[in-house]
């Protein structure tokens, strides 16, 4: 069985987009996985073939039914019953690189698009929907987040990257930002490649490019860094903060 | 003038994908907004049209020229030369909606969308491209999270988002996470509304929704929570870890 990505949306005609595509189009037509479109709308029951309604306690913007989602990821289940059902949503776990790899690793996903409107708390519950947020920002619906979180998998899939470029991919393991990368020509509008790395000497490389890692991770984003050295980060705390007392 | 949308990649065919549907589509074709995907591969110089090498210092991967993006960023910025060019990456500053509202505010922007290989830091530096990451998570190109940044951006500019919706994005500004919806009916499956929502008492509502939020940003973001409440968090801190001595 290849990996089988469902995903439920009022949007079906922006799939397969950018993933018919490069990498994940390629694994698409090598039926590496096996992509559809589910149109949330299509179970709608009533005449007008409405998806939402009113938020309970008013207030602005729509949310989708309980049954009409509840009917939708029923649906997508019985086509692949062994697969997590997440629900892309700002109010969602963070994505990161395990979670990825996890889903990645399994038989699949079901994925939930909402639009800007709310979900109905109850099918999230019900259906046990794992709540999952690409980043801090506002989409104007969950398609696009849906395209980066089946693009992130697709790649780790067997076959689909190749030997190089999982080669690459161990550089992110250590859990720093990467080093910055040089090519030719050596000096390009008075700008020099810097010395070490046309040295030859392969330990003084791995040691530039080391330090360079960790300069980086540290200034740009001092909350990983701080997670890979707790420590470090409460002397830099006390460096900067009173004690709390 | 309208907010101007470059992208710089390898796969212009992707473009403008689901950005040509929903709101972002219907705002495309009501000139509220404008793309143009322009292909990497057309500054290339020599006859094999080779945008890329590989690493100096050796290593996976291949790392795109810094003549040819120059050469790309260059003409991008020909055509619309007030817009900030960014290059999206996992070892740029994480995307949050502070930095979105800004490039919304602006005239628009250009885009570099690196593959899987690196991008030679010398354009980077000479371009003083802004390094964006999207999330913790690693796609086969940028092309994905442009689409994520374009989405983003568009759905903020002036006549895009109805009324409604525009009340529902205030939600998003106290930095909480949002409180659960629901809609009718007033039982599903077994499960009601919380019974506060159908009081009509309007200030309950409000409570029992900031309440949840707040329950909900603690429990799954407890960086937020931090930053909206930092002496809580250094209480917490004190509570579960020995103090930093």
């Amino acid at each position: 069985m290849n990996w089988h990505a469902s995903v439920l949306t009022l949007f079906p005609e922006m799939f397969p987009g950018p993933l018919g595509h490069s990498l994940a189009g390629k694994a698409l037509r090598e039926s590496r996985w096996a992509l559809d479109a589910i149109d949330i709308r299509g179970f709608a029951t009533d005449r007008h073939r409405s998806v939402d309604d009113t938020p309970c306690g008013g207030g602005a913007g729509m949310v989708l039914r309980p049954d009409v989602v509840d009917a939708a990821v029923g649906a997508a289940l019985a086509a692949g019953p062994d697969r997590p059902a997440v629900v892309l949503t700002p109010r969602g776990t963070p994505l990161d690189q395990s979670t990825v790899r996890r889903l990645a690793e399994g038989a699949g996903v079901v994925v939930l698009c909402g639009r800007f409107e709310g979900i109905d708390q109850r099918v999230i519950e019900a259906r046990n929907l794992q709540e999952i947020s690409i980043g801090d920002y506002v989409l104007s619906g969950g398609e696009p987040a849906a395209m980066v979180l089946l693009d992130a998998c697709v790649r780790l899939l067997p076959g689909v990257m190749g030997a190089a470029d999982s080669a690459v991919e161990e550089s992110f393991s250590g859990g720093l930002l990467e080093y910055p990368h040089y090519t030719r020509p050596a000096e390009w509008n008075g700008r020099a490649v810097p010395p070490v790395l046309l040295s030859g000497h392969h330990a003084e490389i791995a040691r530039w490019r080391r330090a360079e890692a960790e300069r980086i991770t540290r200034e740009r984003r001092p909350d990983l860094w701080a997670r890979l050295h707790p420590n470090a980060a409460e002397a830099g705390a006390m460096d900067g903060r009173p004690a709390a007392a």
